[in-house]
């Protein structure tokens, strides 16, 4: 049993210490200021950078040994290259050679390729992993066989822990479809394309020693810098980064489901009815089939009706990159696009920008976008009856999702969770979420295929939707509905051992997850 | 009589302690390794930053306020708007009128505009200016007026200072041709386009708070974001923030003197026998008369003999547009644009890349792109036997010039100083420079219409140059035809107090100003 549990404010036990560090329980909703002072690394001089190819290294494993990699360092990495990256388990292999131990693996996201990590959690080279995990890593962590326990943030969580000082990079490798001799990179050329490179932003800032993987090296400039070489240590060339079938799947595809059309549908009469959809409105959308038939509605709706959005933020697909070049967008703000045309869009449009999760996400930063979004659509794996979601674990207890951006992009104006009302015959609409990801008091409509559900908080969008004929509910009554047809979902027995906690986006526990029962 | 004077790696008398802060005597190239961690700035939480106008503020008077203007501040301002800028003489006006004293004015530059400025100098507003100054501003130092005492700094040195913690910005202050209601900013469009903003990238990322005026506030998002929002408290819209008559002159030409197009036809050939001019080479000029001349002599050279440059790093202007749009150089990397062809270029061109001070000249940076130039001109007001260089005084003694981006650029691989041999029959080489602006070390080739010093250091190019028929001769050499045309100078006679010290791109103090005898 985890000890030093205590009760947060939304009701969860969490501990207070995890792998040797201090946990502050979630205080709820704006309610935790930080104090201090950003991370600040140390000051390095051009003296140590003189000449034309000084960065270079002749491979991954001597720019390691050159950024000092030793028993106990943080190493980060990316998911840039998603599911076809190849240098994140390479990094381990090493490590794994050179007999290190101890190491704490810090991506931005893992994916099931990432699944030989296993052989390096097992024999102790990789203490633990903090970031969001999936498949076959949040398997092994669910069944409490990872040495550490896994800590889970945001996208913008993860750049206010690296920006805040509570995770010390010592080693942030960034591996980048193409880069030159003094470090710049980007994600936009070469045969390893991806797109934007905006997960490294916080790394390459912060962290002690910085490592840039290409397999297409050019002369300086290469052009756009994502990655300032400024702030790079070593660049290393490698025959290839990952597998640009994986990469970029170009398989995002709008649902044929009859009843995630309906839903999405509904969402879209919401939206009109609740006056969101107006000239010059914005809005972000997942790559999600759900998602995707929402922005295909709205695009619709913007030529018959002939009015723009002023802006949309993505992850980006080539539904998003239409409504740009059509005139319907005049901005698209893209922290990762997801297909080839989205790559190719960014490449050739000055209007398709590339931004860092610092601009759209990090919460201890002046301001983030996600507040000027006006809609916002997000999936969940489960929500309660306060609106509280899950993302990260599903109802038999497994861990096998990450946070992503969701918590982040509760902070738009108005944040839809379009779900159906049950998977697999297991209700999504539950008395409590088996994991809190993030607080009910954000969230703001529940769209299912049999109702629609507004927090009671939005008094406003309650009012804007009287008499509009819309299958308006509570988010009980949604709840009946689904447990007439599933039936009352049993309680959850989990262990007492802690093996992942879950940060809210200011940096304190909103949520533990616990090792399921054999 | 200044105290606690020491003599410093180069030979020159430098205070140990300016306005109540150590400083570093100079050590000598590439000896100082900084210490430390960089500058952490307070952690800021969207908690503060929750809506869509929230940092818009009616007036820079209330934002002055709001950033908590107080006695004994720094307060930064940029030279983006060059002879035409409104703003700074607005905030000290302002702050005149608040009756607050002894602020520290840092601008990245001032012009001849800012006199007005001496009024708040002369009553107590204004305990000093750290940064370059000229003109008027400069005659007040060096006749010893001004309260505290004038610190100059590089471009690259002032990034430094601010990085490094050396100078705390309390209130940082960019006039933005274009800026949204989030604070995200540009030079590119708008009625007061200037082009880039990038002397302002050290001042947004590290000043405690940051406030955006604007003559062009447009909708959210403000695109490019050359100034990131997301580091910005205050946003204010004024009527006009310069006079854009004064902002890109258009006025910058190729010399027409026949002396000076000989500097730079030798300048040319130098290169070309040394090797230089090959394809992918790169270069960069300022925008003087002499250096233009050479630009089109290079520009002239690679259209005859069909290759083309790499990169150039700017100031920018139509010359060097015409070379980007002509296909003779790849990219153009520009921390200014000095006249209205250079600013449509980088609105258009997608080669035609912003950079920021950080990225060209920040000496405590993983290194700077200067040390990847191939060939370099810089002016100089004298250089000595030594090749010491001196940007900043006349040889009577007044300090009339800032040190740009001097320092930073002689980095290059071959730095070369095309001057005349002498200006108002006074020599321009002479046994020692009135103010060491930076050492000869780094200062390769001198070229006058008399011929040509390659510095003793650089065999490489002494021997590249042998049987070139150039008229190659030593330094001294070029020195005593100068004093056989207008006599040996006399030795300059100054007061013993320091009115002004010269800081290194490492954050040393290389050399000491004087204020004049009457």
């Amino acid at each position: 049993m985890t000890k030093n549990m205590v009760k947060n404010a939304i009701g969860r036990m969490v501990p207070t210490e995890v792998n040797g560090q201090t946990q502050i329980p979630y205080k709820g909703v704006n309610q935790h200021r930080p104090e201090g002072v950003k991370y600040a690394p140390v000051i390095p001089t051009s003296i140590d950078f003189p000449d034309k190819g000084s960065k270079l290294q002749k491979s991954l494993e001597s720019a390691l040994k050159a950024a000092g990699l030793k028993d106990g360092m943080t190493i980060s990495t990316h998911h840039h290259l998603r599911n076809g990256d190849f240098i994140a388990n390479e990094i381990f292999k090493i490590a794994q050679e050179m007999k290190v131990k101890d190491l704490v693996w810090f991506p931005s996201a893992s994916f099931p390729c990432h699944e030989p990590i296993l052989e390096q959690l097992k024999d102790g080279t990789i203490n633990r992993i903090e970031g969001s995990m999936n498949g076959p890593l949040g398997r092994f962590v669910s069944e409490g066989k990872m040495k550490g326990t896994a800590v889970l943030r945001s996208h913008g969580g993860r750049y206010q822990a690296i920006q805040d000082g509570e995770v010390k990079i010592d080693i942030a490798v960034i591996a980048a479809p193409t880069a030159d001799s003094f470090g710049n990179a980007n994600g936009l050329h070469g045969k390893s394309a991806c797109g934007g490179l905006g997960y490294a932003h916080a790394d390459f800032h912060f962290a002690d020693k910085v490592i840039v993987v290409t397999d297409n090296l050019v002369e300086f400039p290469a052009i756009p810098m994502q990655v300032e070489g400024n702030y790079v240590d070593h660049v290393v060339e490698v025959s290839s980064i990952g597998d640009p079938a994986k990469i970029v799947s170009g398989t995002t595809r709008i649902t044929k489901s009859p009843d995630r059309l309906m839903i999405a549908d509904l969402t879209t009469k919401f939206c009109q009815v609740a006056g969101i959809l107006v000239d010059g409105f914005s809005f972000q959308m997942g790559a999600g089939g759900t998602s995707l038939a929402v922005g295909k509605n709205f695009y619709d709706l913007m030529k018959r009706d002939k009015f723009k959005a002023r802006f949309a933020v993505g992850g980006t697909t080539k539904y998003a990159v239409q409504m740009l070049e059509e005139g319907y967008l005049d901005y698209l703000l893209d922290a990762q696009t997801f297909d080839l045309e989205a790559v190719r869009s960014m490449q050739q449009n000055p209007n398709h920008i590339d931004i860092s999760i610092f601009h759209c996400y990090d919460f201890h930063g002046k301001g983030t976008y996600e507040s000027r979004i006006d809609v916002l659509t997000l999936g969940a794996t489960e929500v309660d009856v306060n609106f509280n979601g899950n993302v990260n674990t599903h109802s038999d207890g497994y861990l096998l999702h990450g946070i992503g951006g969701w918590q982040n992009c509760l902070y738009a104006k108005c944040t839809i969770l379009p779900v159906p009302l049950f998977r697999n015959r297991v209700p999504i609409i539950r008395d409590a979420v088996t994991t809190i990801t993030g607080p009910g008091e954000l969230v703001d409509v529940i769209v299912t295929e049999r109702g629609i559900a507004i927090n009671p908080k939005r008094k406003d969008l309650l009012d804007a939707v009287k008499g509009s004929g819309l299958p308006i509910k509570t988010i009980e009554e949604l709840k009946w509905e689904a447990e007439k047809i599933c039936g009352k979902p049993e309680k959850l027995e989990t262990d007492d051992e802690v093996v992942a906690i879950i940060k809210w986006l200011d940096g304190t526990v909103i949520d533990s997850v616990y090792k399921v029962k054999p």
